[in-house]
């Protein structure tokens, strides 16, 4: 499943750019953000064009599903590819941002950073002559400093921009051959009714297991995982529903013939 | 602009709910993440149905663009706003995961743990010497260890499980209301070129505007802020081109009266 082999490639590269840390450590750190992202692009390369085609498919042409998803594909993936570059890009910009800022203040108000250090330790119950000597530490180099502060107090994670064009690539591919599946019936056969239940069945199947992957991988026990595959396959037949819905309704309200002129 | 509301809402809660730190270093602290989803979100939930209706217009047919606009703008709200739900109850469980697992690490083998504090200050260049009273403090007291491992070790931020609803009802709500804009021209006119240009105008406005808010509310100088405009005006171009292309080629390849029999 990509984005479980997303997950895992990105573990990598945070395990190759990240000098501190045992594996273990650094996969955990990967995950969280990448979890979420791997579930949201590729839960929608896969549901929204099915979904898509599906309320389409109430039109009665295979080549109408065909066009409009197909148009839904390269927009989607286009958008999504971009998107999340272009976040990326972002988010590096914000950490710069952000660093300036906290150098700035760590020359200009040490006192003042020094203070916000011993607030960071006093969270987790610890008395300034305890933290005195990580203080002290980094008071001696403002590098190291300046870091701190962006690890422990902003939590910013320094961003691996040489990655965003990766990221988007990623993004887009997934969402475009995940989008992809459910509309082969449509290509396959003439009947539109028998392709829409094999693209349900297609679908279903996918999501299914990429749901109880997706669980496996984020660390879950195998009871909660066929429960995400469950919630998982819900979510597309929601969208897919509510979409062929809404299309055969308006359509039924409209001649469809008029509308096709 | 929805995204830069959504990130401050998402600001004050974080604040509410976040025991400590200034409001300044909360608000850091809730950017990276919230500028990523209300980025991908807002600028898919614009983008893509803008893009699929200007490509479905190349079909001549108001109403199968609204129809086509409309399955998607139910579809891609709904995979949206429960993926991102869902996404958000993932992340939780995986937290939760980790925690009981760094708990048992605390309990059954504290002297690797212990290990483990000295390396995460070893990595800003402080000695062993000047971490000990901070690792001593923590020894004495196993949860503010266990939050300490999963904030320094792992760096995973707490969930906030109970934002997961409305997190998905914002991203849906978002997605819609944004995909709507473009569709307006196609209901207002009957003309399909005409609505194409109106929504194209529209769009375009909208994104840059968008685009530009977003830099600001980042924390970019202003023509950084015009520079992202510029790109998020080009994701939609590029979005809406394509699918404009792909569907008018296929079409022309195929006899679209045959197709809409």
């Amino acid at each position: 499943m990509s984005p479980s082999k997303t997950l895992w490639e990105s573990t990598d590269r945070t395990l190759k750019e990240k000098e501190a840390g045992s594996p273990h450590k650094e996969k955990h750190a990967a995950h969280g953000e990448l979890v979420r992202d791997a579930i949201i692009g590729f839960a929608d390369g896969l549901t929204v064009p099915f979904a898509l085609t599906a309320g389409l498919s109430s039109l009665g042409s295979a080549k109408l599903v065909i066009l409009g998803g197909l148009a839904e594909l390269f927009a989607g993936s286009l958008s999504m590819g971009l998107g999340a570059y272009l976040a990326a890009v972002t988010e590096a910009k914000h950490y710069e941002v952000e660093e300036l800022r906290e150098r700035a203040e760590v020359k200009e108000k040490p006192l003042a950073e020094e203070d916000e250090v011993y607030e960071i330790f006093e969270q987790y119950g610890i008395e300034r002559a305890q933290s005195k000597g990580v203080v002290e530490g980094l008071k001696a180099n403002e590098d190291m400093w300046v870091r701190f502060m962006m690890d422990f107090e902003l939590k910013l994670e320094k961003p691996r921009t040489k990655m965003a064009w990766i990221e988007g690539i990623v993004m887009a591919v997934t969402y475009f051959f995940g989008g992809l599946l459910p509309m082969i019936p449509y290509f396959a056969f003439k009947n539109v009714t028998h392709a829409l239940f094999t693209s349900i069945g297609i679908t279903a199947l996918i999501l299914v297991v990429f749901g109880y992957v997706k669980a496996l991988v984020t660390g879950c026990r195998h009871i909660d995982a066929v429960w995400s595959a469950v919630q998982t396959l819900l979510v597309g037949a929601v969208a897919a529903g509510a979409s062929y819905g809404i299309v055969r309704g308006v359509n039924s309200a409209e001649n469809v013939t008029a509308m096709t002129g």
